[in-house]
Formats: C-alpha cells, structure tokens, sequence
C-alpha cells in the first residue's frame, strides 16, 4: 500500500525554528511568526517604520510545516527520540514483537498489501528496570523528553532567553509527583515530548478513527496530520472496523504527538463483538501488541464496577462510554468483578515495561445534564482513586478521564472532587457539554465548560467536532474540533496566568488596530479562514473593515483622535 | 417597492398555539413540539407505546411560523398590541409625523420606489401623562405587556397551568425597581412583549443593518426575520449606508420582536461622516424620527467624557465603539463635553414621551483582552451609573451595556461593579471574548465569556458571528451567530436554575437514549442541521449512530444491561 502524501504546507508568514536544551542535545521545535513593520506618517509626510517583533508560538504539527524535511508517509516520519533511546541502558530490543496477533497479523501475506512496510524491532524494559518518566522523575533524573517539555511550554520565553518557573527540575517534580503526565512510550520515538498537567498549557486531544460504517486507513492518517496541524497535541485512535492493527502502524509511525487508544475496543472486535466472549486473556494480548506499536498512553475502564449496574437504571441516559458499557455488561453477563479492576496489577507491569501511560477511563460518565453529579459517577471515580495509587506504585503515569454532560452549576464540583479523590493526577475531560439542546453545535456546547474546568485545572481537554451524536467527524469537523478546542484551552491558559499566555493576543490585537491584516491573519488560529472571509468582502481600501464602512471605523477614528490630543 | 415574501416554515414537528392571559385578552405564542411514542418489545414480542408528552417551547418567530397567518412583506405583520394601545387614554395619535428628517423623506418623491406603502400616523404620550411600563409599573399597574410576559417566561409551566414565582406581579415589581426592562415602544405595535432582567430567561440581542459597503433594504428585512426564526430575542438595526430611515420602516413593519438603534449612526450620515458637523439638534431631530417610527431602543454614548479621551493613548487598541468614538472625537473637536451627556435630560424627556428605552452604551469598552478592565472602561461605567439614576427620574427603562473582549478571570469584576454602580438596571453584553486569537471564530471566544457572563447575571447578551472583524454577517452567519449565543443563553439559564429550563434538555436526551431521531432533531436548536448531518452519514439502521458502529454503542449495551439486570 502507497498512502499519496498529504498536502499540509507551512504556516503563513512562519518559519521552523528549533531552541537548543542546554543539558541535552534535544532541539525543541516552534513556529515563529514573522510581522510586518508598523506604518506611520509623520508631521513632514515622511513614512516612519517600526519593527514588531516575531512572536514565537507552540508547535504541534511536528516536521510537516518543516520545509527542509522531505515528508514520505510511506517511510514514517524521522525518529526524533530514536538517539535518545538508543543511548538508554535500561531497555532492551526485542528480536521480534511477542503479542500472539501482532505476530499472526505479521505472517498475514494476505495483509500485504495494506501493511505499513518498514518495521522496527520493539523495545522493552529490561527484567527489573523501571523505566518510566515517572520512575526517572522519582530518582532525580532530568531526561532529554524533561527539558524538550520545558523549553517547549516556556515558548517565546525560552526563545528569548527569558526564564520562568517551569524549569527541567520543575517539570521533573510534577512528573514525580504524578502532577503531570509525560506520554512518551519508548517504541513511539517519533513523538515530540509534550506535558499533561495542571502547572503548563492546556492540551487537546483529538479522536479519529474508522468504524465498520466508514473511513480507510489513508483517510485516518490524513486526519491525523490534520489534527496536529491546527494544533492537536494527542490523537486517540478510536477505530473499531477492521485492519485496526494496520491503520494505528500508518498512524503512529507518522504522528508527532503521542497517541492514544482503547484496547478493549481491539480486544471486542477480536471476539465479533461478543462482549460474552471477551476475556482477560485476549485483552492482555492487545495491551502487549499494543504496546509494542508505540501506543502512548491507554484509556481503561477498570473503575466501572459490576455494583454500578443496578445504578444505571436510575439515570435518563444510562452509559454513554463505550469502554464502560462493555465491562459493565460483561460484569453482569458473567456474574464477575470486571476484569480489568481484577487484573489491575497486571496491566500496570505490562505498561511499565513500554512507558504507556495509563488514562483510567469514567465509563460512568454522564451523557446527559441530568445525570450529571450523580451516585454512579461519583462512586466510580472513588474507585479510580484507588486505581490511581495502585498504578503510582507500578511508576506508571496516570490520567483520569472526566465527564461529559454536566450543566455550569455543577462543573466546579467535578473538579474539587477529582482533586481530592485522585490525588491531583491530572485531569481529562471531554469537554463537558453544558447544555443538550444543540445537536450539530456540540463542539461550542462542550467549549463552554471546557474553558471552565481548564481554568480550574483540568490539565487535557478532549475535542468535540459537530458531528459529536450524529456523526463520524470529516476532516473539515476534525480542523472546526480543534480550533474550537484551541480556544478553549487558550483561554483558560490565558485566565490561569500562564507565563507568556498573552503575547500571542497583544501581538494580534496590535496588528488589528493598526490594519495590519496579513499580521492579524497569520497570528489566528486559522489564518486561511480568516482571510478568506476578509477577502470575500474586501473592496480595495485597507484601512477599515467591511464591518463599519469608511465612516464608522472606530479603529480609524481613535487613530485620528489620538492626533487629536497630540496637538 | 416589493419585497418577495420571506422562505421562514413552521418548525418541524411542532405546531403554534396560544395560551391565554387570565387578567387582559392576550394570547402568548409559544411553540409546541410534539413526540413520538417511546416503543419497546414486551416479552411475549408485543410492541408496547408509550406516548411522551409535548415539548413547550418559548418562541421568537412570531406569525412567521404561524400556517394560519398569510404573511405580506409589504403590508407588514399584523399589529398585536394595537387594540391594547388603542384603549389607553394617555396618549395622542398625532395627525403627522414631527420630525424634520421624516417630513422631508415623507415629501421625497424620488424615495417612492424603495418606501415601506403602508404609513401610519405615529402616536406620543399626551402632554403631563407618564406613560412608560416603569411609570405604568410605579403606580402598580399591570400592564397587558406584563401579563404577556410573565406567560411567555414560563412556557411549559403555564401551558400546563403550573405556578411559578414569575407572577404578573412579580413582572410589575421588577420593572418597577429597574431591574428589568419591557422594551415597548407605543408605535411598534407589530412587537410581541418580552423581557430583559437577570430574574428571567437570558436573551439574546442580533445586529443586523447595511454598510456603505453592502446589502439592500431587502436582505436586511430577510436577515431580521431569520434572526427572529432561528431565536433572537431583539434586533438591532446598525445601518449606516444609505436609506437608514426607509430600510428601518421595511424592518420594524415587518419585525416581531423589538427593535433597537443607535441614533448617532445616522446622524452622522446626515453630515456625511464629518464629526466635527454633529450638532445636538440633528441628533434630537433623529431621536423624535425613529421614535415615531417604533424602534424600542436607543443606545447613547452619553457615558464617553471628555475627560476620558486622554486615556484611551494607554491602551493597545484604543476604543472599538463606533459610537463612543464619534463622540469622543466630538468632544476633542468642539472642545466641550459629549453633548449626549449633558442633553441627557432633554434626551430621557423625549424617549419617555414614547416608551423607548435607552441603552445606556459602553462607548469605552476594551477592544482586546489587554485593555479589559482598564481606568477609562471603569470610570465610564461610573457615569452610566450617574445616567441610570437621571433616566429612572424620568421613568425611561435602562439597559446598560458592557463588553467586549475581557479574559475569564477578569469578568466576574464586570458584573459586580455594573451591579454596583449602575443600581441593578439589567446588564447588556457584547460577548465578552475571552481571548482574541481567533478571528473567524469569534462566535466562540465570545459564547465562552457569554454564557459565564449570563450565569452570573446579565440579561441579554449581544451576539457575535464568524464574521465578527472580517465581514458583515451573511444570513448563514446571522444563523451560526443566534444558535451560538442560543446556547450560552440557554446554558447560563440551566446553570441559573431557571424554571423548567431542563426540559428540553430532559426530553431531548431521553429521545436521543429511545434512539427517537426525529424527535431529537425537532427538539434541538437547529432541526434541519442536524438532521442533515445525520443523514449525510446514515445506512439505514436507526438504532445505532454512525459515530460508534453497531458493535459499540454504548446505549443500546446499556439498554441490553438494563434487560439483563431486570432478569
């Protein structure tokens, strides 16, 4: 299989550049936008011209806006932490990948021809080392990924020289304490590191995947890139129709975020979807094979426990995980504790050994305002407390997954409670939607309390595209999802304080005053968007909007007003 | 002139009735949506129906949507309130129109190809009486208005003949006190009553009007009745191009809703744009002509001192208020105080004789999140504090309106000041955005601070589109731009704890868990979007979403849980 490149270009009016670490030879890559000059005429008529500085923004997009990498997704992107690893003494390479169907899948000639084609040999801890940032972080060590994340959060900061708070030691203690999250699964080299926790910048997550309705593997790694273009800082691959083992390899060797998934979802359709015939025997095998592709961090419904079935009646829209109605069904089918709570020491061994991070999923979670808060959901994430200490003890890195539905009133409830319940590892919502009233709309809905509860703390906000209910999302509700989201996490880093959280919005608003559109475009979000919606309606004169027409620019009439006062 | 009827349908699935008032003949609009029955198989195979009672919904559209109703553009929409103004002893109907600008284009000729055909004679409190809803309020009279309202806000409950603490009464008390205002100008007649005041349903306010740039007398007259189809709970009217006068006539005849303006635009287009040629009478003489037209409210700048322009040098974008810069600049010019402020008397006696409304305008508010909160945006909200008291003196309703572009942590200080200060007269926002990063998306940032904003008190937000710095709205934006400010509305009303304000909420939710589509689209803020973005993806099977495939939808494992529970 050939997958045609994907036409992702440069940003406009950018360059790549890359901040040297000081303790490691890491290279940390951000775009830096380029401005224009400001414009003024003085009293003899003379044009006078001031420079505005570059602003320095964080950069998820990885090589793809990199004009001097030659991109070919058929070879997999360059291997950023491949140096990094190599030189580690505590992990192994393994002769050949140990899941028995990642290797039945590898002996599969009839798979040939949608194979990803270049293979590498998986890493693994070795017996007795414990070898997870957070076991590093525990000992004092400050790795290349500490302060690739550091220098990478400080942003324009960093690239002026300028420091903060967020140190390598800073983000060393915040891994430590399991404050904050560093997915960084050693067979995933291709990430650029990046931090998940309270302290930094809010992060995004997105979701694509097939389902057995739509969408092949070219059009997964499409939206993949997609994503990390506008600013995506995770993917979860949530694909549940077939070749799910081939479509996350073109995913993973090609994405420069750390990617996520839920392997129950693999292990379910192992079984035709026969949730009866689900066992923890085949669900081990899928965290393994897994494991070794480079999968990141794990999304695991160990919390939905077989007592809160009877509690789903009370609700109006019973479990809207999927994860969670799965294991809660197949508690009650077989009259058993679920297995992924029984077998939870287990699961934490075998993702110690690849550094996946554990993300313990609300299979309980509210899929509508009025349930939200409620027994069920709380209870769980009681459990999802316990499970959080039990994998701390493991050094695996732990993320808890939050709602959902919930209504304004009640988001700050959700937070306190996770704080305290959780021991501050970080928080992971999906947004919540805040009203249920707007199908098609669900994106700003759920934007609504995600600004909310990222203000208050949640560390990744997961993206809600349109089509959130109706839909699978295309790539044009991939890139809405995302800036959506984008603004949502801005802003909360923007009401939090984070260091530099600013520049960006005083670099904008300046350009916009002074009519320096080209400036104020390529500073968005989405700079293509903005343009085209200008020019659409642009008539000739650059010095007022079609909003106001020439007479009623307020922006104009300051400028005048201020000359005014001048005299 | 003709203007083609406007394409607004009856919404989907629902059909209009009309609840009773039980102390004055007024008959409240509402939209009732009507369900499918919830089917489930009994164990013996028997389908069981059970049927969902009908959704009540509160309603903007007025007779557009009403089958029995034939609407004509040109003749305008029958005029609900006349019978009940026509029984009222205080005031006159004048034998012609009194303002000098009306008489003249009463007397152009030339403007008879674009004139709204149907002219009524304007009438005006008579001399000595007071006749405004706070005057009528003050002397504890409830008005027809009242009583409409105090239906209309109920909605479910008062279709069901269930008492809420939302009185006629409790209408009466409100306004009074000046904590809510019934925008009702005595010769808009066509305007169904409605509200404003932290005590009820938030609202929603859309701007619409030509630019020198733009758009004829026919789009906008179309883009009002869409933003009234889609949810908006008033209008206001920002042309500033040519024909002001006449494309207002074509707009308050034909809109069910109020109106509202900002007189100084026009003004100024009656100097053509020169500042410095303003004079108080030209501006008086346009207040006495859109009074007399119907529009319900006046935003005045009277707040922007003279004093404050100094100020405004500190900021990184100066002031965004087209009104405020005007006058502002005035001020500069003449070297003499904002002449809005110092005729406030003589403005307030003008409006008073005809029940517009003033709001009060923020002619200072920040125009980027870096002048939020700043000394001039402060001190002006002070004067308009000053303002409230003087225009309450002459029984005039007063909105106070308020920013802007303020990040999160900084709008909680908007709101307890402006109840501070301005005395509890309702709070009229323009968003707040809550960063400025994203042009194109604008409805977003700004829905963000929206909703937060409306939950903690203000009454009305004023919407924003995807166009919002670019472009003037086209009718898809005005579309995008209510649903967007329907939701921040809606979601502070649940968060607030409204009355009956989960409802919909409830019902549509328990459609979407029955798999009853059709009910849920009916229910949903905008039916035919998604609908349509269902079926653009849909196969054939109604009981799984294409979101998560036959195998993993969570609700129907949840529903098989229930079954497997109940055995």
């Amino acid at each position: 299989m050939e997958i045609a490149n994907i036409d992702v270009n440069s940003y406009p009016g950018s360059e790549k550049v890359y901040i040297d670490g000081k303790i490691h030879p890491v290279k940390v890559a951000m775009r830096k936008v380029n401005l224009t000059p400001t414009v003024t005429i003085a009293a003899d008529g003379d044009r006078i011209m001031k420079p505005n500085d570059p602003v320095y923004l964080y950069d998820t997009s990885g090589v793809y806006t990199d004009p001097s990498v030659e991109i070919n997704i058929n070879a997999g992107i360059p291997r950023l932490r491949e140096s990094w690893i190599e030189r580690r003494d505590d992990l192994e390479q393994l002769p050949a990948i140990t899941s028995d169907y990642g290797r039945a899948r590898e002996n599969d000639k009839s798979l040939d021809t949608i194979r990803f084609a270049s293979r590498y040999a998986p890493r693994r801890a070795k017996e007795g080392c414990k070898i997870t940032q957070m076991d590093l972080a525990r000992r004092g060590i400050i790795t290349p990924e500490m302060e690739y994340v550091a220098i990478r959060e400080n942003g324009q900061l960093a690239a002026l020289g300028i420091e903060s708070h967020i140190t390598p030691e800073f983000v060393r203690n915040e891994i430590a304490e399991g404050r904050a999250v560093l997915p960084a699964n050693i067979n995933h080299p291709e990430a650029e590191p990046m931090i998940i926790g309270s302290a930094f910048r809010v992060k995004l997550n997105t979701n694509i995947g097939n389902s057995a309705l739509s969408s092949g593997i070219e059009e997964e790694v499409k939206k993949a890139v997609w994503s990390c273009y506008w600013g995506g800082d995770t993917l979860m691959d949530l694909s549940t129709g077939d070749n799910i083992h081939e479509t996350r390899e073109w995913i993973i060797r090609n994405c420069p975020v750390p990617v996520g998934t839920v392997p129950v979802y693999q292990a379910l359709e192992k079984v035709n979807g026969d949730v009866n015939a689900l066992t923890w025997e085949i669900y081990r095998d899928t965290l393994i094979e897994q494991a070794e592709q480079g999968v990141d961090y794990f999304t695991i419904h160990a919390g939905a426990l077989k007592a809160h079935a009877e509690m789903v009646q009370e609700r109006l829209t019973g479990i809207v995980s999927r994860g969670g109605s799965i294991m809660t069904r197949w508690a009650v089918l077989h009259d058993e504790e679920n297995f992924l709570y029984t077998h939870f020491d287990e699961i934490c061994e075998i993702l110690a050994r690849y550094d996946v991070a554990v993300s313990l999923g609300d299979g309980l979670r509210p899929g509508s305002i009025h349930d939200a808060n409620d027994r069920s959901q709380f209870l769980e994430l009681d459990v999802l407390g316990q499970l959080t200490e039990i994998a701390w003890n493991h050094g695996v890195q732990v993320l808890i997954e939050g709602p959902g539905h919930v209504p304004m009133h009640k988001i700050r409830e959700n937070m306190d409670r996770q704080i305290e319940k959780c021991h501050h590892a970080p928080f992971y919502t999906l947004g919540p939607l805040t009203t249920d009233i707007a199908p098609g709309y669900d994106h700003i809905t759920s934007a609504i309390g995600a600004a909310q509860i990222a203000w208050m703390g949640t560390a990744m906000i997961c993206y809600v595209t349109p089509k959130e209910h109706l839909a699978l999302p295309s790539l044009e509700d991939v890139r809405t999802g995302v800036i959506t989201y984008k603004i949502a996490a801005h802003a909360a880093d923007i009401a939090k304080g984070f260091p530099g959280a600013d520049i960006r919005d005083n670099a904008l608003s300046k350009a916009r005053f002074e009519f320096r559109w080209k400036d104020q475009f390529n500073l968005s979000l989405d700079p293509e968007l903005a343009k085209r919606y200008y020019v659409e309606s642009h008539e000739g004169d650059d010095h007022f909007c079609t909003m106001c027409g020439p007479n009623f620019c307020a922006m104009r009439i300051t400028r005048q007003l201020v000359d005014d006062c001048a005299r």
